[in-house]
């Protein structure tokens, strides 16, 4: 739909579950149902493409919505977007166009809520690909979380193309953390397959995870109970230690 | 409302904006308002009281609602119900009552989505209030996210109680971070009186900041623009720069 002036909302469509859809984001996509929609699909993979293709539309006069799964704010098209408004420079078409974010329940989040409060505490949440960024700096990042004792969640665990660097993460992991340290995998929470498995360090196997599979790694102080329904509760304690 | 069998959900709200109430949510609330509902109010400082109240009348067969500001996971009453739950052991009224956890948008992820995409890479979130855990942790994960490049939330930045310690963590930012860094400053975002700050590093007043703010600070690599409307938009960019 063609507005006296465009707009690109970028909407947090959460995990799935529509019970999980924020209003304002059901809301964002049904406004663009409304009169004139046009549908411009395209592959996950080719996020920049996605965003230049968006702000041409809403440098245009219309109104845009790019559809993110989980909340846009985190790993997600958001960035996307603005890195490619950011990168045309304030000159330019692109630069006119306002930028809203409408955000979602991120994945890490989704499976913490079904594990308990394994991110009760301080945490720390980082993607495993390396496609933009050496794997230096994600195994600093790794290291870093376990040697300041934070829960850790890990984002994009292993594709085809990076099928060694999970099992590199977590012998790094290992390194720092005892083997009865509560390890969550949550994989496709929030929709119908949704499998949430708690495992000790020691006994997890990580030929199991994919790429829709977010990893939560337990602090020294994590705990685990057998809750009344099937998957153990899973928390992380505001008190720490004095040492 | 008593059922065959008592349950207790923690039940986030967000940040306070109806339209950032996850439906599920709202649904879990006007349940419990549908007949016999009782309000048991307590102040948000008492939480463990708070927990157990919840947990004794869960264990005598009432379905009960504990309301959580943001996300009951991300520093909230989550951890605090399973705390009490932890703690009562196995053989014990509390132990057969099952918990579950609605999510809510917390309000690191609030703020970055009013501020664009400032959490869009890895991050770390950390309470800087040291009323349940010892200042040197706190300490050692600030140095810990400046150290790996991280973009950090901090939430709980200053109380009455304790006033200096904010500047302290700034100091050890300043540390490891140009002046200028961008810094996000969100209170009561999703609420009536909503504010937004960006502003470099080198020129941040600490002195605006209570417990209702929580600061994004950027990694190296996160960036300003000046936005279409009136707050800057910033970015931290999936992409990373080889070493």
């Amino acid at each position: 739909m063609i507005g006296a002036r465009g707009w690109l909302r970028v909407v947090g469509l959460g995990p799935g579950d529509p019970d999980w859809l924020l209003p304002e984001a059901r809301r964002s996509i049904q406004d663009d149902l409304i009169g004139g929609q046009a549908r411009h699909g395209s592959d996950n993979r080719v996020e920049l493409d996605r965003a230049a293709k968006a702000l041409d539309l809403a440098a245009e006069g219309h109104r845009v919505a790019v559809i993110s799964s989980g909340d846009p704010g985190v790993f997600a098209m958001a960035a996307a977007v603005l890195e490619a408004q950011f990168a045309a420079g304030a000159p330019s078409a692109w630069a006119a166009v306002d930028v809203q974010v409408v955000p979602g329940v991120t994945a890490a989040l989704a499976t913490a809520a079904r594990a308990g409060a394994p991110l009760g505490h301080d945490f720390c949440v980082v993607s495993l690909s390396d496609n933009l960024k050496p794997w230096s700096i994600i195994e600093r990042r790794v290291r870093a979380a376990m040697e300041a004792d934070l829960a850790l969640a890990l984002y994009n665990p292993v594709s085809r193309h990076r099928p060694t660097q999970l099992a590199t993460a977590f012998d790094l992991i290992r390194q720092h953390r005892a083997p009865t340290t509560p390890i969550v995998l949550g994989r496709d929470v929030g929709r119908p397959a949704e499998q949430v498995t708690v495992v000790p360090l020691g006994d997890v196997d990580l030929s199991v995870c994919d790429m829709r599979t977010v990893i939560i790694v337990g602090s020294s102080t994590t705990e685990v109970h057998q809750g009344v329904t099937g998957t153990p509760k899973v928390l992380t304690p505001r008190t720490y230690p004095d040492s």
